[in-house]
């Protein structure tokens, strides 16, 4: 099965908008096993989109289309997609219905141009939204499935993954695919291909493995098709079992985790609580941990040490220690993480000290030199890094590898 | 003169990258005021590539082309380019010895596969690459621009603004076109809207305004087009004059600024310093003011005291208080300032405390209620807020409101 996505909208072509929609809808449909042929964006305007449709529907057998479906912007698109599918619009009690429920929500009035949104051509089937107003169509023509549905993310986003792929896989009888990303922390990705590289070589010929890196994290995502669902998950878990004997200390956790959502759990489980004294993550640390909804019962805070006498008036860091090894040292972090956890009363502290750049390296200390510390009720863990160059990432890094030594005590 | 853009790439279309080159691309040519018909994303595939180069060849009079030119895959591309413009690849020398300057600056040796990075079609101009091993190339054929560029974002972009642009708006003649994005903060867009409808109606015909609305920020984007650019430079600069007298308080910057260099550029050149004291935004005020390179110079560093006990213990925050008016009140945040800016021995100190949510509401204090305080060496300014339901969004408000506050004082 091949597909196509149009995207409908100016603010597309003229860069107000990022596409993410066809990205993510690309990612879906990948996932599905239906292979995408072609992405493409297009103008509101009528002759545009009449031409995106006649190609696509010659390029593939499924055509998904977002955008163009606000109340004062639906005439071009519903009227091209009328005008192409012969259709002839009709209002439907049901979409009705819907609408004046959003707007019962939303403690609005239902105006003449909400009551337009109603009416959808009489020769597709409407996929109900349940977060806006505008439905989806689903029309065929000559054997190609065409659907089109709102551009705003979250009303888009439930019809493809509720709707149209479980009606496509059901209908196309298409292979059962399971996927699972294992999420790594620590080791870069070049290093990471040569641990696996024997496993990797051995993986069943049903189960594709990609990289997916980000800034100081590796995700590895496992695939595996074929008749039966069931019988694709055991395979892949089996293959995570393996995976785990030879990097397990490295993983941090699966799809969509996050390693501050992890080790919060994993603080809120055992009962523990933790603080920081940042220096180089000038609270970037905090902020991963507090993103998270109820830190607050295990994060009691953190002493963003900027200025060095923070570190000593706040933190009780050894002046002679500072003037001695400077702040980015080994004796620094371990006194600014046994002072934080001291002050703040809380199991587990963590503290960081490094260059962040761009300036303020030296020969001895370049930028992305990094120290972090644990403290724990038992012992002071102090290791050092050598991040990059670059200003952002040495925070986002430092921070990411902090909270890994946490879990890894955890 | 109409642009279409063609991004290359199996990535894009499985939705393992998002397209963000179409978007910036798009975004130029439109302030270049060159119009954008289409963007599409077709496959690493001879067949495809062929396939959407002569359908663009039919919709546009330009076309750029990203993507598909590394040093593993750019045969594909490479071949159906020359393939298309019935090209030969030659050995280029200039940009062999770029390639080898590229590998000498990162302390590398260069390949067999790298030197064919060096042999381009013989009938394009070459564009060089600065950042990167692969040039870019502009044919021209039956009267059409087609300009092939890297995918890599920071490759790419200055091919366009430095080459691409420049080179169209001389041998076309293009209008002059300036562009001025105002940034304001502290009024939600429709608000804004309202505020300023008579100053828009009374814009020269030659000047537009665009919204360009981010969480916590709205931005007014002024294009004046015409012959002559000096005349509209000062046109434009006429009428951001007029809407200062307007919206001046909440206008804090221009086009690329932000308001934690705005803010730290006012603190430097004031001589002055700022720590914070942060509750509610957990870090995130201080992570942002030490985003910006040489944020040490003003900003000595923030205690995040998320639980209670260490706005009294740390910030000494009156516990009869804490108990009487809760953690979210005028008089604990105002104290929290106070005691920040003692501590920490700064000139001004910022503290926040607020329900970001999802959970923790009540009736009196809803999710979204945040106070924030100024310290500043004479007073303690605080204000209420009722900002949404969406935890992240309230962080992120939150903090750009306090820096804002600041930024007013300075």
């Amino acid at each position: 099965m091949k597909a196509v996505i149009i995207s409908i909208g100016d603010e597309l072509l003229i860069g107000q908008v990022v596409n993410t929609n066809a990205s993510w809808i690309g990612e879906q449909l990948t996932m599905a096993g239906i292979s995408v042929y072609q992405a493409v964006s297009v103008a509101d305007n009528h002759d545009h989109i009449f031409e995106a449709l006649e190609t696509s529907g010659k390029q593939a057998d499924l055509v998904l289309i977002t955008g163009g479906l606000g109340p004062t912007k639906d005439d071009i698109t519903k009227q091209s997609l009328c005008e192409f599918f012969g259709s002839e619009l009709i209002f439907n009690e049901q979409v009705f219905e819907d609408v004046k429920e959003i707007f019962r929500v939303r403690g609005r009035q239902v105006s003449e141009l909400n009551r337009k949104q109603a009416e959808v051509p009489d020769n597709c089937t409407v996929i109900r939204n349940v977060h806006g107003t505008a439905s989806g169509m689903w029309f065929e023509k000559d054997g190609v499935i065409f659907v089109s549905m709102p551009g705003v993310p979250f009303e888009m986003k439930p019809m493809v993954s509720n709707y149209i792929i479980p009606n496509l896989i059901k209908r196309f009888n298409l292979p059962a695919i399971y996927h699972k990303t294992v999420l790594t922390q620590g080791v870069p990705e070049s290093e990471m291909a040569a641990m696996i590289e024997d496993w990797e070589n051995t993986l069943p010929s049903n189960v594709k493995l990609a990289y997916l890196p980000q800034p100081g994290i590796v995700r590895l995502r496992l695939t595996a098709s074929g008749k039966d669902r069931s019988v694709q998950v055991k395979i892949v878990e089996t293959e995570i079992e393996r995976l785990k004997g030879i990097i397990g200390e490295y993983i941090f956790g699966f799809d969509k985790d996050t390693l501050e959502e992890i080790v919060g759990n994993m603080l809120r489980e055992k009962g523990k609580t933790v603080s920081t004294a940042e220096s180089c993550t000038g609270g970037y640390i905090a902020h991963l941990i507090t993103s998270v909804a109820g830190s607050s019962d295990y994060y009691k805070g953190s002493v963003v040490s900027y200025a060095n006498e923070i570190k000593s008036n706040t933190l009780d860091v050894n002046d002679e220690d500072l003037e001695k090894y400077g702040a980015v040292s080994e004796p620094v972090v371990r006194q600014m993480a046994e002072g934080v956890r001291e002050k703040f009363g809380t199991d587990f502290a963590l503290a960081t000290s490094g260059i962040a750049g761009p300036s303020g390296g030296t020969d001895e200390k370049p930028v992305g030199t990094t120290w972090i510390a644990l403290a724990t009720p038992e012992k002071v863990i102090a290791r050092q890094f050598h991040f990059g160059e670059h200003r952002g990432r040495n925070i986002r890094r430092t921070a990411l590898m902090a909270l890994d030594m946490l879990r890894k005590e955890l």
